[in-house]
């Protein structure tokens, strides 16, 4: 991970201090690694430093600083013997600063460089283009210097070997096009005066190509043409866009495409086309805005490189004219990533691999525009955000099925395990810690599946939760587990070397430990997890004295987004020798609630539930006769536990809360007179479906397109017109068929059941709210909630031929059928709901090959 | 409001610039007032200034700054002829600096001064004591000098008249004691080697009281005793406690008690006991630590003083020693403010007159302590929060009944309306706008009412809703409202002269403005809040094609507290003549709905909804005939549109949402030609109990405390054995009557139900879940979701003697009664749920005077 290196222009009275910043994340996001700061050493201490870029110059391995000085306090004040060009020496030891300084040369006005191979490829050069060549002289034109370092150049006396090699106005941009295909040389691109073009040596002279003229020439203002300018990739072409901003230091942000007809890769030989995306106001007294730069980058991870516009501020301060414009490829709608002042901005992967990370440095010079706290500003993208929520840490993550980027964030240590949040995108793998003690995980929204490293074949998929009333492993069998179509949101229990083991025979080898990572808040990261006996919670009112029985909170996790839905609060519990968690019915909040178990210390600790009608059961005095017990055993959790409504619904209270039989967690007898605890984790989602108690057998493929036939007929069912719209009506239409008669087959993750996704339109089959009988059957994108009128329960009939669709069970049992009134017509025969009698309606499910 | 003056000490090579930062809430929170920024003016440039305090020495109503100066670089190399004070003089005019300097004389070490009256009150005195006399000298006492204005102190020539009084070790913290009572002068406290002790002058001698030692002395540590003190105010007694940090620079955190019997108000004759509270760790090799400073202040409006803590920082990091932590009186509980490092903290009202806002200024001297990033920051204290959510705000507000502070924050200008939020705590009075336009008020949480200003005797009370199927008026007819118990959270739709009034003929007049106020960040005050064409919203999936129909999201409440409880999501929407918002029936998220209508500028615009079942209205082409129509006249809202079980609750479907009948806002037919356009808000609420369609005669008194007797006997429901626990069980027992039988009532707000809260226990009168006949009733805190089974139907018997309690009405209807098994003996005689049958069971409900 790279080192920040960040100076400001200084002052007249005060030098420049070049400082490089110690990335605290350079070995990755250690263990224990407990500071999040940014260290610095001063590297040099220059009078009026502008641009810099490095190069290994010696090859020790170790990028040495190239920097140019001495340029003058402002483009009105250039020093008329400044402009040199210098690189420090980076001997590898990051600690200590005061590197040594060795001229390369000298160029009044000095204010880009970049290193390259521009003309040979056997020695590192230097690209270097000053912005005027004299103080406030915007017409004579600045020599554009290729430096060409020596054969030893850290004993080099003297300056570097250059060459000017064309002379050009206003230049206030310069990026490095690497040599690809059969180019021999790298290319430079400038954004000057004379709008964007390209420089090149082709072997024997040097060519241009002009990629546009940028902003017109108006006669008040002396500033056109571009101000800066940065390549974007599309998939394979590194140039499918050119963003710039114009002019020098303007208002304007542009952007060049290609024609979609006769383009090739690349940047050369193309007709740019220049469209203006922005305009962000009208310039200054002194015909200046507040752009200073535009840089590509793939921030989103697509492939497509968005591009970020740097502004510098406005006097008087502007929210839209301050901070970091993203703009996002192909739309160019843009998003505001920092507000505050920036006047360059540098890309890279500061903390891990992926994604794309970003810092800027404000602009701030003495007599042109000073923005009010100038400072350097690390941006560091994660999916996963935590914040302090009085003594819970509420985590905000994205949503996994539109993220291109795992996230993780250890959490919690205690019992053994180190508790990690992660988001893994759609159908991705994470591999998981090596070692003999294997990791265990609890699904909070998708799925994840791994195949047994011992038995090849078998698949494990696990999702909210296991079937009702069972129980299952969470233990990962296999090094490495995979998400599935939606991603997946879980959490991973790793194990841990830094908390003690179970057994646990006293709370002291239970405390948690906060491990969150360095980059969170300083509040959250300092937040403590005690377990607190539930006689002393506030809730308990005078309940549970006595009991070992310990409470420790909790997270939420939430949405990043504008729902701020949650996906789960979750808490921890213990429980000592026969401590009975107290007989509850949740009347008072409305969740389902999923128990998975670190540690089952007491031998047979799990949940019973009484299997009466809650007023044939005292909670205060349980007749264990009238409960079942479900052991949930070390690294199990289990299913409902929740009363359900047949497919796997939860059933409601009048009072909006999620119908339970009164229930406890119950330890058990322990072995002998050893004091010993269950741990367990109370994972508290908001209402979802679930599979039906018992498995159906599976008859559709999920993934499949089908067409669904009305048996012994050429009719099929499609969509009106092949209508996207909402509530387009469902009928069985004659061959031919076509894409709004096929259906893609879904299994809604965790139950039984199965949507089917028109594939035309993309609108869910659906039945209306209130479903009843003879209701006709539309197109839709917005199901009723849990999707109860989306889902289908789909039967294989007697004779293994045909299939039946019916509703999850509510009232009456309503099946998908055709219209009662079948007449030979071109119509489509509407497909309406039917209660099955004795026979249900049936149809003929075909796969289609595509 | 007051300005912030702030300053470092500068270095040897740099002087300090004392600055002075103008508050941009100087005029109070103004209309249109477009920035946060603190602009800052220098004042002067100073060698090592120290401490600094504000009188009017010229008497032209401008506080002068008196601040000392040339101290020396640091503890161990004071500038042995420096230590000058000197004043500056303000003329006024805030936006010049170089203020006049004015030497009053000096003193070697000069490190802490105050202005006050100490010898005499004709004349501004200042008490200026240095903290050592000389480099490294921690022996040698250091003069305490009272430095006193001569007669014309802008055109005095030479130093002001002073005497030192006393000499004194080691000084860290001068505090002023104003003149209270029979006290001739100020009285200064101060904080030193010999720990807190009070000094003042008699009229004759100057006297000393000692508050107590402080840290004790150790052999291998020079610094003992207190490093900075403050006086904690209880209630009247201005010093109730005084806190004290120990040692200078030290880790120690201390508080001075009174003893509960035999002490007085004040400081002096008091047995001050010493009381340490924390201990932040051991100290660096210098003997010294993180804390730099104590002050006091009421946080949180109770009358209590809070005392805050300054802390440095320390090296390595360490969060506990790093910013502000807040210590609440009486439990000296801590909570932490601030991360960033403090020197000191200046308390005030920078933006409201209520509550206490802070500043600090972190410890950075070069060769002691250099915090990372020094700064000055301002903490203003509000209870509503502004955040971004993608295209919304999300407001998270402060609960009305814990908060002592009044909170508003304007955030829409729309549609002539001024929309705010305000957070009212419980009684509290809040004024209107002045002026011929009335306010509108749409409750959120709790409750407002006001005494109608032209019938003094009718006052109108508004909670969450009106009864199901009625309107109300919006509009307060009162120059001001009130909060009931609960205080109230809601949103004032004020007058506003910057938005278009209805009527609308265009959607152009209907252009909102974000007029967030100053101190909200950036980019939420930079949100734009368009109306959206339905047909254009992802959602409407090809419906409501070509329609005036209009949306604009939007807004979350949240509590800002670890529920992060979601009170509202408000959007807003209009409809153009004879627009039909299109008939839907939420099946997809469960919300109870409220409609605040700001313009009906289709003249019948209002709530229709279908009067049949679901199954028998086709929502695609809906029936009139089969509907009703409820006009939302302007500044009106509409009671409960959904399904309710009779007394309120409302009906939740199998699929877990709120159960309505198919409605739709229908614009009306307007007048003529013309276009015209309705604008409402909608209020989705999370679910709850409202009022029953009909009004039920009002039998008890909210507030009053009863008792409950069984009729004819001399027997009155209590709690066993008067505990507190839940689960208690309720029983009639004989006279005497002691508080356990005692109940006090309070009605449900926005609801026909009634509460009993026990006198003794706090707990409520409760049926357990599920509610069924004979089931023992008891006391608890913790009722069921919605209060559905703590809350009861008070009803008048025919007789008008007795009442009976019903539970809101579920399947059956279940009443309290007695039990069946009545027996004469001294136990209590249970009580139970019953149902009614002929007659239900009845109580005697008897007011008890207190």
């Amino acid at each position: 991970m790279p080192n920040l290196i960040a100076y400001g222009l200084g002052t007249k009275n005060t030098k420049s201090t070049v400082q490089m910043f110690i990335n605290p994340y350079a070995d990755g996001m250690k263990e224990g690694q407990n500071t999040s700061t940014w260290t610095s050493v001063d590297l040099a201490q220059l009078e009026f430093p502008v641009a810099a870029h490095y190069a290994d110059i010696t090859g020790n391995g170790f990028n040495d600083v190239i920097i140019c000085d001495k340029y003058g306090p402002s483009m009105d004040d250039i020093w008329p013997d400044g402009g040199r060009v210098s690189w420090l020496e980076n001997r590898g030891d990051q600690e200590h600063g005061d590197w040594t300084l060795h001229v390369i040369g000298n160029s009044p006005g000095m204010h880009r460089l970049k290193t390259g191979y521009f003309t040979r490829r056997d020695r590192i050069q230097i690209c270097a283009v000053p912005i005027v060549v004299a103080s406030s002289d915007l017409e004579t034109p600045a020599p554009v210097t290729i430096f060409t370092a020596p054969d030893d150049p850290r004993n080099h006396d003297g300056l570097w070997p250059s060459e000017v090699v064309t002379k050009e106005h206003l230049v206030h941009e310069v990026v490095v096009i690497p040599a690809e295909g059969h180019d021999q040389f790298d290319r430079v691109l400038l954004a000057g005066r004379d709008g964007v073009y390209l420089i090149w040596f082709n072997g024997r002279v040097w060519e241009k190509f002009s990629v546009g003229e940028g902003l017109p020439r108006t006669s008040d203002n002396p500033f056109w043409g571009a101000g800066s300018v940065a390549v974007g990739r599309i998939d394979g072409d590194y140039a499918g866009y050119i963003a710039s901003t114009e002019a020098f230091h303007g208002n304007t942000v542009s952007v060049y495409v290609k024609p979609s007809e006769d383009s090739v890769d690349g940047i050369v030989g193309n007709k740019w086309q220049r469209k203006v995306l922005d305009d962000y106001g009208p310039l200054n007294p002194k015909h200046t805005g507040s752009i200073h730069q535009v840089v590509c980058a793939d921030i989103d991870g697509d492939g497509c490189d968005e591009f970020l516009v740097a502004m510098m501020g406005s006097d008087p301060p502007d929210f839209d004219r301050t901070g970091v414009w993203c703009y996002k490829y192909w739309t160019f709608t843009k998003t505001k990533l920092s507000s505050i002042s920036a006047g360059r901005i540098a890309t890279g992967h500061f903390m891990a691999p992926n994604p794309t990370d970003f810092a800027t440095i404000s602009y701030s010079v003495p007599g042109y525009f000073e923005s009010p706290n100038p400072s350097v500003n690390i941006f560091l993208s994660t999916g996963i955000l935590a914040e302090k929520l009085d003594e819970e840490i509420c985590f905000r993550v994205v949503r996994a099925g539109s993220t291109r980027f795992t996230s993780e964030m250890e959490f919690l240590d205690v019992a053994g395990r180190k508790m990690t949040l992660v988001v893994l995108p759609p159908n991705r793998t994470l591999q998981l810690p090596a070692g003999d003690t294997p990791t265990a995980v609890k699904v909070m929204a998708g799925s994840v599946s791994w195949s047994d490293t011992s038995l090849e074949a078998q698949k494990d998929i696990h999702f909210l939760a296991p079937r009702p009333f069972e129980v299952q492993s969470m233990i990962v069998s296999a090094d490495s587990l995979r998400s599935g179509d939606e991603g997946a949101i879980f959490v991973l229990f790793k194990p841990s070397d830094t908390s003690a083991k179970p057994p646990f025979s006293s709370m002291e080898q239970l405390e948690a430990q906060n491990i969150l990572p360095a980059f969170v808040p300083d509040d959250v990261r300092a937040m403590k997890f005690p377990w607190v006996k539930v006689q002393d919670r506030p809730w308990a009112h005078g309940r549970f004295k006595g009991l070992e029985f310990y409470n420790l909170v909790g997270w939420h996790v939430r949405f990043a987004d504008d729902s701020a839905d949650e996906l789960a609060h979750v808490q921890m519990w213990t429980a000592g020798v026969g401590v009975s968690a107290g007989f509850h019915n949740h009347v008072e909040k409305s969740f389902c609630e999923i128990h998975a178990c670190i540690s089952n210390g007491t031998g047979r600790g799990g949940m019973r539930w009484a299997t009466v009608p809650d007023d044939e059961f005292d909670p205060a005095n349980p007749d264990l006769s009238k409960t079942e017990l479900l052991v949930v055993p070390d690294l199990h959790e289990h299913g409902a536990l929740w009363h359900t409504q047949g497919d796997g619904y939860p059933q409601i209270r009048v009072n909006d809360t999620v119908d339970y039989p009164w229930h406890a967690w119950l330890a058990g007898d322990g072995d002998g007179d050893e004091q010993s605890f269950d741990v367990w984790v109370a994972f508290e989602f908001p209402s979802f479906g679930t599979y039906s108690p018992s498995p159906l057998p599976e008859v559709v493929k999920p993934g499949q397109r089908y067409v669904i036939q009305v048996p012994s007929t050429d009719r099929f069912i499609g969509l009106e017109n092949g209508s996207s719209t909402d509530g387009t009506l469902a009928a069985a239409y004659r061959k031919p068929i076509v894409e709004s008669q096929q259906w893609i087959v879904s299994r809604v993750p965790g139950t039984d059941l199965y949507e089917f996704v028109n594939v035309q339109t993309g609108s869910l089959l659906c039945a209306q709210w209130p479903p009843v009988q003879e209701q006709k059957i539309i197109g839709t994108h917005s199901p009723a909630n849990m999707g109860i009128t989306s889902r289908w329960v789909v039967g294989l009939n007697d004779s293994g031929l045909t299939i039946s669709l019916r509703l999850p069970r509510m009232e009456t049992e309503l099946f998908l059928g055709a219209s009662a009134v079948l007449q030979e017509n071109d119509e489509g025969w509407p497909v309406v709901l039917r209660e099955g009698g004795v026979k249900p309606p049936v149809w003929n499910l075909q796969p289609v090959q595509v």
